[in-house]
């Protein structure tokens, strides 16, 4: 239906923000709203310079009969700072000290909202490479995968410990823990990655890197290229780390079970970033 | 900053869907954008009426020094047919059938633009009742209850088959599975759900509701209250159904292995709206 410019301003963003990293013909929406390109065009400009200006992320226009628009998410630092910080102050609290010096995160994985967010940080780090699919191991990293891929518009796949008969076909292997040094499994449904894939691997917690080495075995195994690694927190006091090119939200220093204390710190996101 | 009308379109309608049920002071626009209140108003009324004619949802305000304006995320019927057509389609791929009569579905769930829109289904379908908590079950379900809880503004819990040192103290119960009269166990942990919260049910497939069953046992065993019953896919030849009061989005009749075909019907989404 024939929309006036207010009323587009409204769809327009809404339909961008559904449809992140998918170019769409400006003559989607010449059709949509009645109205003529270059009415369209002004409208996306608008919605350019706002996106940017609050931290949204990238709208970018591809000229000619194949071009469009495209909706890349991003987000301003000073957005990711808090985010990071709001992790860190959560993660701190003593009473997530289990016996054993485990630590209590289920809840923070719980907040759709703060995970969404953590999703949309990840999606705009890894935003320039080219990503086909998203993985995880179950079960704590599901939410996040989950965020981090619609923030890109990929699929996601889950890695299991063990292999379940509704998954048909799987590809095991077996790995060692980082720090546990025992050897497990995991299993990958042998539909679920098509060779030469570029796979973003997101987790929830990587201590020596054991389970992520394990993932990127798995990667091999299927002939798929690894495209990026992201954790929300790694672990600090590790003597040998199995995996050195990631992205970290929180650095956990130390959990002091007899004295009730948590130190936590940034991970290493910002340092890529020249900080 | 202050903002022009059309600039405030794009920043409120991208602020409203980050922040669905959350009542939100108009105060708060107006030192976000310079602008006066009665500016406000009137471009939470375009957005009101833009979001209603698309089927986004209902944008609601609350008069007085306490209100302000609420989003609650909704789905058009055609758009709701559209996505329930769409899952029927898929899962009637007889390509999906596995050695023993069991179904593929780990792809369709993978795919995180229709899981969101599974979830907004779901969540208009839910949005008059009181909702605190989504729960569901490791692994398939978590995506779609994440998806839910999203638009809801809610956090997630998850119910496992195994209790893990990670989670604290946990409440296990024993149930039947309603399939195979298998005793098993599912633990929850603790301090996930505090007493007298309002508990929706989602989980991505149902045969006789055992598993259903057993969520709805540990939530009483927290003193909590069932608040719904969300389902993907439910069995259709079922002799004993152990659960009642549920909606779900399709219903498996038949896979028939021998002759390569499957059977699936909507499920009684839309018999509670009168069609």
């Amino acid at each position: 239906m024939k929309l006036k410019r207010s009323g587009r301003m409204v769809d327009l963003t809404t339909y961008l923000l559904q449809h992140p990293h998918q170019l769409i013909p400006l003559s989607y929406f010449v059709e949509r709203y009645e109205s003529a390109k270059s009415s369209i065009s002004e409208d996306l400009a608008i919605i350019k310079e706002h996106f940017e200006q609050y931290g949204y992320g990238k709208i970018t226009t591809v000229p000619g009969a194949a071009g469009g628009v495209r909706y890349v998410p991003g987000i301003s630092d000073k957005e990711a700072e808090q985010i990071i910080n709001e992790l860190v102050q959560q993660l701190e609290d003593p009473s997530r000290i289990l016996p054993g010096g485990y630590l209590y995160v289920t809840d923070i994985i719980g907040h759709p909202h703060l995970v969404n967010q953590i999703g949309r940080l990840f999606a705009s780090s890894f935003a320039s490479r080219k990503i086909d699919v998203v993985m995880t191991i179950a079960t704590k990293g599901i939410p996040l995968a989950y965020a981090v891929a619609s923030h890109l518009n990929v699929p996601v796949v889950i890695v299991r410990s063990n292999s379940r008969v509704t998954e048909g076909s799987t590809v095991s292997i077996n790995y060692v823990s980082g720090s546990t040094k025992r050897i497990q499994t995991m299993a990958l449904a042998r539909r679920s990655i098509k060779q030469g894939s570029n796979v973003l691997i997101i987790d929830d917690f990587m201590k020596a890197g054991g389970t992520i080495k394990g993932m990127i075995s798995i990667i091999s195994e299927f002939q798929a290229n690894l495209a990026g690694i992201g954790v929300l927190v790694e672990a600090q006091e590790v003597s040998e780390r199995l995996v050195d090119d990631y992205v970290s939200l929180a650095r956990l220093s130390e959990v002091n079970e007899r004295e009730n204390r948590i130190e936590v710190r940034p991970g290493n996101y910002f340092q890529g970033k020249g900080e």
